[in-house]
C-alpha cells in the first residue's frame, strides 16, 4: 500500500517526521511505499538510509500553521502538505495520509476531499488514551463539537471496530460519557443517545461513564461529544505532566539523592503511557485510512502511525464499519 | 449567624460530618449558631465537647440516598435533611446550609425552595479545584446541563467575585472553555459567550483556555457549562489518585526501600491539593448561602465549608453578585 506522511506537520517536524519514515521502512513489506509531502529542499538532506526506490517526495510549496483556521487556511494554501495529501487519497493515488499537523485542518481537507463512509453520519477522531488499566478508545475528541444522538451511537459503533481489530480488545466494552451512571443524568443528546446505545445488541454497550472513569479502566470505549472529548484529551495530558513535575520537585526539595532514584521510574511510567506508542488516532468514518498525530509526536508516533495504517487497512476497518452500520439500521 | 449543616449527607456521614460540627464550634463567633438537620437518635450521641447552647439539632426522619433521582426523591422526601434545611433557609431561619450529600438534591431542592438572586438566569455551582499553581475556580460543574450565552457571561462574573472576595486573588484571570485558543474554535455556545465576554470591561477576560491550561495555572477562573465541569472535576480526581497509585507501586516494585521513602512524599502532595481544605463548592446565583461538600467529605472539610460559609456572608457575594450583574447589564 502507498501511504502519505506530512513531513511538515508537528512541533519537530520536518526532522522527527522524516527520521520517523527513514526508521519505518525496515518495517515495510515489499509492496508498500511511504509518500512524503513537503518541502523537498528540506526533506531529501534528511532522508538516512536505503531509502530510494521506498520512497517517494512529493514537493509543496505550502505549509498550514498550527494556529491557522483550519477552512480558511485549506482555502488560500492548495499547495499546502495536508491539502495535497487528502487530494491524492481522494483521487486514490495513495491509500492512508498521516499527519501531526494542525488537527482541524486535516479534518476539514478529509471532509472537503474525501467523502464519509457509506451510512457514517460525520466521522469522527477515535484517538487511543493510555491509562493505568490499558488503552481506552475516545471518540470524538474534536472532529464534531455539535453532535446529534446518531453521532454518539457511530462513535460507539466504530470505536468498538478499532478497540478489536487494531488493539486486539476481543469485545469492547462501551461507555457513553455523562456526568452520572443513571438513566435521568446529563444532557439532552446523552438520555437520546443513550437510547440508541441500548437497543443495538450488537454493542458490549456498559451505560454510562463519568469522568473519573476514563482512566479508571471502566470500558475499553468512550462516546462522547467531540467538545468534551477534547477537553478531556488536553485535562489528561497537561494533569499528567503537571503531577509528574510536581512530584519530581518535591523528591528532590526532599533529598537530591532521592530526586535521582526517583528519575528513572518516572522515565518508566512515562514510557508506558506514551502517546507516542499508539501511533495516532484516526478519523473514523472518513472514506480512506486518514492518521493524525499528537502535534509534539517524535520519530516513533510516525513509525507507529505508519503501522496503525497498514494495520488499519489489513483488518479492513472501513469494510467492517460499512457493515456494522448497515446491520445496525436493518436491526432497528 | 445560623448555619445549618447535613448531617447524613456524604459517605462517612453522619460520624464525620458531626466531628467536623464540634471541631469547627471554637472557630466560631459568640453570635454564630450551627444547626445540625438529621436523625436526632444518630446525632446526639455522637456530638462531642461543649456544644450545648452553640448547636441545635433538628430532628428529621429521612434521607436522600446518593443514586436517587433528585427531583423524585424531594417529591418524596419532604422530611429528609436536605429538603428540610432548603425550607428552613427559604423561611429565613438559617442563613447558610451545607451539604455533603446528594448534589442534584441539594441544587434541586435550592432551586424550588430558595430564588435565584436578582439578575441571575440560572445558579451555577463553583468548584475551587486545587492545581499545581494554585486555585481555580470553575463554575458550573454541573447545576447546568444546558447553558445559554448568558449563563457562561455570569459564571464568570460570580467566579470572579467569589475568586476575589474568598480567596482573596485580587483581579481574577477569566478563562473561558473551549478546544482552541482562537476565536473560531468551540461550539455555537462559546463562541456567543465569547462576544459577551469581551464586552464586559469588568471581567479580567483573557480568552479561551483548553482542558491543558485548566491545571496549568492560565486562568483563576473557567466559565463552562455544566457537564463538561462536571467531567473536568471527577476526570482530574481520578486522574490525580490513579497516577499516584501508579507512582507508588512503580517505584514499590523498584525498592521497598524507596517505596517507603516515597511514601511521606505522596502525603505531602495530597494535602497541599486536597479539596478538603477548600471546603465545599458554593450554588452562585442563589438568593442564599448553599455550600456543596465533596461526597467522601472528612470533618475537616466540614469545618472549612462553614469557615467558607461564613466568609461568604461576610464578604456579602450575593450583594456584590447582584451589584456586579445590574452594572453589567446598564454598561451594555
Amino acid at each position: 500500500m502507498r501511504v502519505a506522511v506530512d513531513a511538515m506537520g508537528g512541533d519537530r517536524a520536518p526532522a522527527e517526521i522524516v527520521k520517523g519514515v527513514c526508521a519505518a521502512l525496515e518495517t515495510l513489506s515489499a509492496e508498500d511505499t511511504v509518500v512524503v509531502f513537503g518541502d523537498q529542499a528540506q526533506v531529501e538532506p534528511l532522508m538516512t538510509g536505503d531509502w530510494r526506490g521506498k520512497v517517494e517526495l512529493v514537493h509543496c510549496t505550502q505549509v498550514v500553521g498550527f494556529d491557522e483556521h483550519p477552512v480558511e487556511a485549506l482555502r488560500h494554501k492548495r499547495d499546502s502538505s495536508i491539502m495535497r495529501m487528502a487530494w491524492a487519497a481522494s483521487d486514490g493515488k495513495v491509500d492512508a495520509i498521516i499527519s501531526a499537523g494542525n488537527t482541524g485542518a486535516m479534518v476539514a481537507a478529509c471532509q472537503m476531499k474525501m467523502r464519509a463512509l457509506e451510512g457514517v453520519n460525520r466521522p469522527g477522531i477515535g484517538v487511543v488514551l493510555p491509562t493505568f488499566h490499558g488503552p481506552v478508545t475516545i471518540c470524538d475528541v474534536g472532529a464534531n463539537v455539535q453532535c446529534k444522538p446518531i453521532n454518539l451511537h457511530q462513535y460507539a459503533q466504530m470505536g468498538s471496530i478499532y478497540s478489536r481489530h487494531v488493539l486486539g480488545i476481543e469485545r469492547p466494552r462501551v461507555g457513553l460519557l455523562s456526568i452520572g451512571e443513571e438513566d435521568a443524568k446529563g444532557n439532552e443528546l446523552v438520555k437520546q443517545a443513550r437510547q440508541k446505545l441500548k437497543a443495538d445488541t450488537n454493542l458490549n454497550f456498559l451505560g454510562n461513564v463519568e469522568g473519573r472513569d476514563v482512566v479508571r479502566g471502566a470500558v475499553d470505549v468512550i462516546t462522547c461529544e467531540g467538545f468534551v472529548g477534547n477537553v478531556i484529551l488536553k485535562l489528561t495530558e497537561g494533569l499528567a505532566e503537571g503531577l509528574m513535575k510536581t512530584i519530581a520537585k518535591e523528591i528532590a526539595d526532599e533529598s537530591p539523592q532521592l530526586g535521582q532514584m526517583f528519575a528513572p521510574v518516572v522515565q518508566k511510567i512515562w514510557r508506558k503511557h506514551d502517546y507516542n506508542e499508539y501511533g495516532g488516532a484516526p478519523l473514523l468514518g472518513v472514506d480512506g485510512i486518514c492518521i493524525i498525530c499528537h502535534g509534539s509526536s517524535n520519530y516513533r508516533a510516525i513509525v507507529n502511525a505508519i503501522r496503525v495504517a497498514r494495520e488499519y487497512a489489513r483488518q479492513d476497518i472501513n469494510g467492517r464499519i460499512k457493515q456494522d452500520l448497515k446491520a445496525a439500521v436493518t436491526q432497528q
